[in-house]
């Protein structure tokens, strides 16, 4: 989910010169019409991770609109006042009223999010804090409020070196505390439970906003552009209710991406690649084997660009397993009977049992992919489709299936390589039609559209692995020892993990 | 929630035998319709109490309708196969296609339900599951899918007595096994684990229908009236996600109601009156000072016809308070702060303390009350208003907070004797206004949104009561005899509230 918002992105001053006189103008213009004839309230949280940049990011709103119409409300401990009422009553003060904008440092989700980071609450606890807030967050909004909500990320690497920054500028020295370099430790269980909330409380209504937090310009610059874009689309809306925020996940700004950022010259000689693809497989069949796989199974997910070389990477799996405890499920478009069901009912039907494994020669991604580059379906449906991958996956992960998903990513030059030689090779000619000429053209729509899905479906139950596929050797090797690595790590933690659960 | 399905609603053989054949023959248009052009799924659940009369009334869906498109789901104990895939996965294999109907005799519900009646699991497990469930019947909604869940309802004397008819029959006798009557011993409990559940899970997309279960004619009728009524309305609505079930929660069908069927002419003669009057008083008194109350808060709403009585019953309640430890809100039109804000925002600001009291004299419920019937607010505002005001509710119970609720209801006779009096009596003379007569002409819709309003908001945490008002002695005796008992048993059982909530 945070995928995007690690890639270093970063806006130069010139730009940032150029751009902000603009922006501000808007936002004040955005404002002005909020108050004199938009009159719904505005409700901003600005989130994350420490260090990332939440307070620069309100001063930085402060100093560009209109500060008599902001008000920014800060939560810390609860006053005697705020602890003799509903939790949720000390925001509910807070609210700002139509015309204005209140933005919150810490909110509602301050406090569920910290207190599972700290194990005081279990799963079930924190998913019926999560209804709660979708209730409380779809009533602000059919009452008309705006509601925006971002997430300030940076990589734990990231993190630290920030806090590192902040430390030694004498002028800043002061915000880090002891405290500060804790909740570094506490990195990886922050992002998984923020990954969980954040998935969870993703409405049309009510969005989240991942924005990168490394470098000043970019995380000022997107935030302002987003919270002006969706004034604008609010003002423009008949209705309150007709409105929703289409934004991606992770906001975007620069030409950087989870695709263009990937080293596809890597590879690995014929030697390397013997040994690797010798040690890997038996890796693999020893853990398929093991007493502890027969209370899981494995989901196997394979998608790529068209000649990536799917096939040949699922042959070198299947190759490690015994034929009896796998099923490769190709999918291609639906047949009738499926047709007649949620798109979802045909995988659900392949599920595999505790022990076996199923691979999926590309899979339910289709619908965010294909189906929304071609117009299959509507632009709503795929919309919609994220958050029903996710929660299928989750359940999926929740009954103790392993899933894990490859994404095979080529150039364009290779793709092009490899298309001309299916088209001279007899045996291969079967692999190239005229579909695969099409959808080239249709690569931009198609590099969109991974993007997204990376962002949107990478969750901590379900990562995404991208494999640099250039080279094929490379690739296999690298799908099985992901492979491994997850299935070592499952099967060792299996018996946390039912702890948890009871 | 379930009040006006503990009515006692039957039609009788005449009325049952000229409709019967109409609605078959509509009911076999519309699957016809349904087949040849509609080609979306029905999904009907019905589930309910034991003996309520579930499989009669599928069996009756079967004789009325095409079977040969009817398929009827029954579950029990899962397979192996099933056993070793995600819970869902039983039910994802039973959908049916498109332009078929699925009748689901149990269903996703049936577990978590007898779970939480068992004990297995907490509140928080079951709030978890309801948030799964409310994902997955949007996702089928949003694939087009008619989703229809009925609720067959028996009072628990209801259920005593139509386990003694089935067994005394000797065509029936098999069906009541020891653990029907074990059942019946967990009736409390499922009422509440059943109220909460179909509160929560009661969406626009996915509609409860509760259909009292008593008499077999009217329960046949209704279910299939109300499948008919979503059937047409769905096929003649022009997109699947267009779509929603305005249908009050409660099925009604002939012309009783909680209303009609309350004794206006309970009466006290003055002298029972003072007695009893001083008796509850002074048990109020004890009960507000108890120290236990100091870890709670009291919130009491009147809400009832103009001149029954509303400020009186107020006045004897607070006759038995501290005058530090009391607040009075009395609810008008809101003020221009207020409207600046989500129409809860008002009630919030008034919550009171613990160990303190909020008397409110009209409250939220002026939503769906005066705001529905005047046209203050659209359909939608008030038809959600029930879901907020519930979760509102609900938040304050899980908070400590005793909430209790009065209707006060008086006869239309005794409103146009007490208007009169008003007129003639001086210092009365300001009680009375224009609008009061206008209300007047209105009351056969205030009568019907005052049904609503106690079928979709009288919940275990917060139920109504209905006070009958024409005798005022006996309304302001029943209403502090309620609120002692109430409060009576919220400070006994304390300390097993604070136990679950850990």
């Amino acid at each position: 989910m945070f995928e995007s918002a690690e890639l270093g992105h970063s806006i130069d001053k010139a730009t940032y010169r150029k751009e902000v006189p603009q922006l501000r103008a808007s936002l004040l213009d955005a404002q002005f019409e909020l108050r004199e004839r938009g009159k719904f309230p505005i409700v901003i949280l600005i989130s994350g991770v420490d260090g990332a940049g939440k307070s620069e990011t309100i001063n930085v709103l402060y100093e560009w609109m209109d500060a008599r119409y902001l008000s920014t409300l800060a939560f810390s401990a609860p006053t005697d006042e705020e602890r003799e009422r509903p939790y949720m009553w000390r925001f509910w003060r807070a609210l700002p009223p139509k015309g204005r904008i209140g933005i919150f440092a810490g909110s509602w989700y301050s406090s569920p999010i910290a207190e599972r980071i700290a194990g005081d609450v279990g799963k079930a606890h924190l998913d019926q804090r999560i209804e709660q807030i979708n209730r409380f967050e779809a009533m602000l909004a059919n009452e008309g409020t705006l509601v925006l909500k971002f997430w300030i990320h940076l990589s734990k690497d990231g993190q630290r070196k920030r806090l590192k920054a902040l430390e030694s500028d004498p002028r800043t020295a002061w915000r880090v505390t002891q405290a500060s370099w804790d909740r570094l430790k506490t990195y990886d269980k922050l992002q998984e439970a923020a990954g969980h909330v954040l998935r969870m409380t993703n409405t049309p209504w009510a969005p989240w906003i991942v924005v990168e937090g490394t470098d000043d310009r970019y995380r000022s610059l997107t935030v302002g552009r987003v919270i002006l874009e969706a004034m604008q689309a609010r003002l423009a809306a008949p209705q309150a209710r007709d409105f929703a925020v289409a934004a991606p996940i992770v906001a975007k700004g620069d030409s950087i991406d989870v695709l263009t950022t990937l080293d596809l010259t890597q590879k690995l000689d014929k030697k390397s690649y013997e040994t690797q693809l010798a040690k890997w497989q038996g890796r693999l069949a020893d853990l398929v084997r093991h007493p502890a796989f027969g209370k899981r199974s494995l989901i196997l997910v394979f998608e790529g660009s068209d000649a990536a070389g799917k096939g040949g990477s699922i042959r070198r799996v299947t190759a490690a397993l015994d034929a009896r405890q796998y099923q490769i499920v190709p999918i291609a478009a639906p047949t009738e009977e499926e047709r007649a069901q949620p798109y979802l009912w045909r995988f659900w039907r392949h599920l595999p049992r505790v022990g076996r494994v199923t691979i999926f020669d590309r899979s339910w991604y289709g619908r965010v992919l294909v189906e929304r580059v071609e117009g299959f379906c509507s632009e709503g449906d795929w919309l919609r489709a994220y958050a029903e991958i996710n929660d299928f996956e989750h359940e999926l992960h929740e009954d103790g299936a392993i899933v894990i998903k490859f994404w095979l990513q080529i150039s364009d030059e290779e793709q092009l390589k490899r298309f001309k030689e299916r088209e001279e090779v007899e045996f291969k000619r079967f692999k190239i039609t005229e579909e695969d000429w099409r959808n080239r053209e249709k690569a931009g729509l198609y590099h969109a559209a991974v993007c997204d899905m990376v962002d949107r479906s990478s969750t901590s139950s379900a990562p995404w692995t991208l494999v640099e596929a250039n080279d094929k050797s490379f690739a296999r090797v690298k799908i099985l020892r992901t492979i491994c690595e997850r299935l070592e790590k499952a099967l060792l933690t299996e018996k946390t993990k039912e702890k948890e659960k009871d």
